[in-house]
């Protein structure tokens, strides 16, 4: 029945499975020996379900998925066997009878609230809990074959969306109705809902609608353009702004598919291009360009920055580039998958050799206070030899 | 310029005055000296803005925003004088220099990490810290003549959409295309984009387009009804089933203005009602009519849910009332405001008087396994002598 209804792809059992086994190594390494998986995308990545559970896996035994809820739901969905239970508490009683015990617990520290950290402690009965956020970061950088085929499909509706503006964007609609036609596309074209960020505080959209001074007024999230939004409440998004000629109107947009992010920015004008946005195009597109001709694997993201900041700075765009003031932001490109804010970062900050199966988005992007913005963003799966293109859409600025 | 990209209004001074000099009665009652807010919606709610800072509350002295990056939105959007900082750290400097200090802190234990609450722990060199969640769900739970006029707002953007909705479903059509549209429909009015929901794994759409067996299968969410998702990895929302005659579609849409949001469901049916539905519809019916009429401040929410049951007793609908099997939920309503997940809950399960400017959402909602669903959702505001209805749109089942 559930076959029927949904699009998405269950993830095999071959990969949960080396997904779990290289959490166990790490676990080693760092010596825990229960691991605790309760925030549902890290459920998702190593169970193949989101549905209200927790995955305990012991460092040198079978993991165990306890499910509160809609065990019709997770038998469909996980390969593995699963323990309905009717509380939380339960699980310490599965644990004691088959003798499952540790004196480390690794948790995930940069999303468990404290409640529910202090809740599980008292549950488990184990003092000594550790973090193993990092470990599950670095898991989930290299995509699988199967991964990369969720984000390809991401992709077709990322690229869908932005070819489609060309018929949508027109001179005196406000962002929010270009939002909400193009918001629509992308759901019938079979958008997952929403996508997710990891983290307190980290909400995003699904579309960003920005034009000429809405695109210059910094957010809270850390990124470099997010619009002002239709509230203060949200802060970002769409504004009531009015799109006018020759200014450009950026589009950038999150798909989703079978919980893969992809994340793409094209710059639309009406008209011609205002003369001052020319060359920050041109070089945003030179940085594109110059990065799929030497970028690989083997190569360090610190580089990447640095080759693309050495052309901004040669064209004297230093004071617009990734933001302006305060509202910059310290890297080019973020790590994509099942969440937007994955690892690889492309920052000047640290190093991060570039391996085969990282996806990320690559948005060189320029700012200018009060007048506008102009960029491009792409998604790139690390190759041995190359980046590949997630999606099929020209990078070119788009004339309407 | 930010006045004239967004519509929301500022949240009065007054009123985050009012809020901070409560907050700050608990504190003492609970013997915290500090109070340290981070989470957005909490700093939102006494600060007026969800721009990135921390909002450090002495007990006997002024509140302290600081704010990391948007300097600029933040005076606008907040009546409170504000320091800008570099770092999280420099709070600390700042705090020892003006001699404000406290042997106990206050925190959002529900929402905030580990790895945050033990940075701040660092920061601020406080070792004992206290959670002080419950307090502020308690401040938040009566809304201000203020913020029941943003409710009322946002119940205009849900009003339209349910009445819109006629002229959309259509027999063949799939969920997913109507979830399209209507949700186009709603930004376009206003939605602010989002909406909120507190707590780990607690997500949430805008719109949900549930029908026949889709309305069934319980989600991993605490609702009786929250559809299958496009893919598994989403597991709510609309679905690829596509839409027959006599069997109700449900439309349960999430308004959002100004931060505030408002819930209610209707059920449309095209050609005439599956017998089966006629009667669960009435209860529902029923239900929602008697409430009115009994309920208002004083009453107990215990009591609110227990007439209902007895009514759905009565009707021998008690096996399909609010899900069935495990999909059950234990409530039939649930707080609004600038979160999804508010107080009041109306359960058997405790008790709450209910009082002057409380506000939740009604949902007497019968599900039948592999079958459908029918109810009404209506949201509620407590009055001295009378509940008052938020939304003008009429609770008949729409016949298409």
């Amino acid at each position: 029945m559930l076959r029927n209804l949904s699009v998405g792809e269950l993830t095999p059992k071959e990969e949960l499975e080396k997904r779990i086994f290289n959490l166990k190594k790490k676990m080693e390494e760092k010596g825990v020996e229960l691991s605790l998986i309760i925030q549902n995308v890290d459920l998702f990545y190593f169970a193949g379900t989101v549905q209200k559970g927790a995955l305990i896996i012991p460092v040198d035994g079978e993991p165990l998925l306890f499910v509160e809820r809609n065990a019709d739901r997770v038998r469909y969905e996980t390969p593995f066997d699963f323990i309905p239970i009717k509380r939380e508490k339960d699980i310490r009683d599965i644990l004691n009878e088959r003798g499952i015990k540790g004196k480390t617990l690794g948790m995930e520290f940069d999303v468990v609230p404290v409640a529910l950290y202090e809740r599980w402690r008292d549950i488990l009965k184990i003092d000594n809990v550790i973090d193993i956020s990092n470990e599950i970061k670095d898991l989930r950088l290299i995509k699988s074959p199967f991964e990369v085929e969720q984000i390809k499909k991401s992709g077709e509706v990322t690229s869908h969306v932005l070819k489609k503006a060309k018929d949508v964007i027109r001179e005196g609609m406000t962002e929010l109705e270009i939002d909400a036609i193009l918001g629509a596309e992308g759901r019938k074209k079979g958008h997952q809902g929403f996508l997710r960020m990891r983290g307190l505080n980290q909400e995003m959209m699904n579309i960003y609608i920005t034009h000429e001074h809405s695109c210059t007024i910094p957010s809270s999230g850390d990124v470099p353009i997010a619009g002002v939004g239709i509230t203060h409440a949200i802060a970002q998004g769409a504004s009531m702004n009015i799109i006018k000629r020759n200014i450009p109107v950026l589009l950038d947009y999150g798909g989703g598919y079978n919980g893969y992010i992809t994340d793409e920015t094209r710059a639309y004008v009406i008209g011609s291009l205002d003369e001052m946005f020319r060359k920050p195009y041109e070089v945003a597109r030179e940085i594109v360009e110059t990065t799929m001709v030497f970028a690989r694997e083997g190569i360090n993201g610190k580089e990447v920055y640095e080759r693309a900041h050495s052309l901004v700075k040669k064209a004297g765009l230093d004071d617009h580039f990734m933001g302006h003031g305060r509202g910059k932001v310290g890297f080019i490109g973020h790590g994509l998958g099942l969440e937007i804010n994955e690892l690889p970062v492309i920052t000047p900050r640290h190093s991060i050799i570039l391996k085969e199966g990282m996806v990320f988005a690559f948005e060189p992007k320029f700012i200018f206070p009060g007048r506008g913005a102009i960029g491009i963003e792409v998604d790139f799966i690390v190759r041995k030899d190359c980046l590949e293109r997630v999606t099929d859409a020209p990078i070119d600025l788009v004339f309407i």
